[in-house]
């Protein structure tokens, strides 16, 4: 039984600002809360319906569950169609990142990612191609906010997010840095060898001039219709295809 | 300035039922409606606000361009932020697709799509990489959906959609058919050769058992990390990009 003054307290989670005051953020749905159950994030709570209970036990026996009303699970899922069971989880104190940890592999740096569909599926898809690290321009989207936790299916409960002054991240930590822009190098062309950043801009804007200065490469995905650009979630995927055919083939 | 009527119609358009009805479809803002207008499709009227009018004049004189209020574009709009411009578009009568057009060329197939995010993203990255024909089953998401038209970001002016019995197609046309399966055959060392099918399956299912029985080669995008899918968008945009990656490189 969830008190009213609780049930306003889950509910303002959907706002980036009392995430940050309460430091918390909702999973929703039974193979995202089992995918951050079963990975470092701290879970405050589990709160589920009847029906999903037989399925919860086999998780952890270490967790907070708590059984409520369908209806109070309506009331504070951000979804359309409200799942049975959503958790409340931690948001963890991400450490200042370690240069040497971003050495020997490819990681992405997002510039200003607006879209929380897009900023979801990247990484997505990060997680699929094996990149642990996104490195995110502080006035990206948040990444705890619902929509984004939504489109990532799980994967932001292993994908290692930091926000961050990207300019100076790029700047100090003497990798390659190649730059999805118009009027570069052919991606199919391209050797990236088997450490880099790969740099992604905003979906109308592209690369700030700052960022773009630090481009050691300028990277292209030929176009041969006439589209004016791509959706910068299907962007950074073909770099990340790109990256790993030749580990991969 | 609209009738109330009017305007009841026009705001029924966000409803298949009623586009069907009506025969016609709303696209959203300059640069969408721009590409509309230079297409092949045939524009019933362009309702615009005073702020866009000197603008408009470059278009086309033919068009029927009507001046409304900004409260009355807010009438009519599906957006969360309303444009300037709302063009009133013909659905248009696609013939039955002609085997003939689909030789020679890669073509995508879609099996009961459902995410109008997806199915926007899919049209856009087909217009980028130059596919010209989508053929989707019956049960895909209607492209003239006003998400899906939003999504497209001009590029449903391009592409020809073709809604018919995917099946009956692929069975046909007597060209390669290549699925989209997990345990296929490495995408990274298929060889596409320069013709044929690229089926892919639904969000949650992947494609139906009747598909996966017509498919002649089952291609797997290889995984490196644990994500378990990737989207459906996505997957279809490495699809594009490595049948076009030997004509590009």
């Amino acid at each position: 039984m969830l008190s009213k003054s609780k049930i306003s307290l889950l509910q303002s989670l959907q706002h980036k600002k009392f995430r940050r005051e309460h430091g918390a953020f909702l999973v929703e749905g039974y193979k995202s809360v089992s995918e951050f159950i079963n990975s470092a994030y701290i879970i405050e709570a589990v709160y589920h319906t009847s029906a999903v209970a037989p399925k919860l036990l086999n998780l952890s026996h270490k967790i907070n569950f708590e059984e409520i009303s369908i209806n109070n699970i309506e009331k504070i899922s951000a979804l359309t169609t409200p799942p049975d069971v959503i958790a409340l989880v931690k948001i963890p104190q991400w450490p200042t990142i370690k240069y040497s940890i971003l050495q020997k592999k490819f990681s992405l740096v997002l510039d200003g990612i607006q879209d929380p569909g897009n900023m979801g599926t990247i990484i997505r898809t990060a997680d699929w191609f094996g990149i642990e690290h996104i490195i995110c321009s502080e006035d990206c989207v948040d990444v705890y906010n619902p929509k984004v936790v939504q489109a990532t299916m799980g994967s932001l409960a292993r994908v290692n997010i930091h926000y961050t002054d990207i300019a100076k991240v790029i700047n100090d930590v003497k990798l390659p840095v190649f730059g999805a822009l118009l009027d570069g190098e052919n991606i199919y062309s391209t050797n990236f060898g088997t450490e880099g950043l790969i740099v992604m801009g905003n979906e109308g804007n592209w690369l700030r001039p700052n960022i773009i200065k630090l481009v050691n490469k300028a990277v292209t995905i030929p176009r041969v219709g006439k589209a004016e650009s791509l959706n910068v979630a299907i962007a950074t995927a073909i770099f990340c295809s790109e990256i790993n055919r030749n580990i991969l083939k």
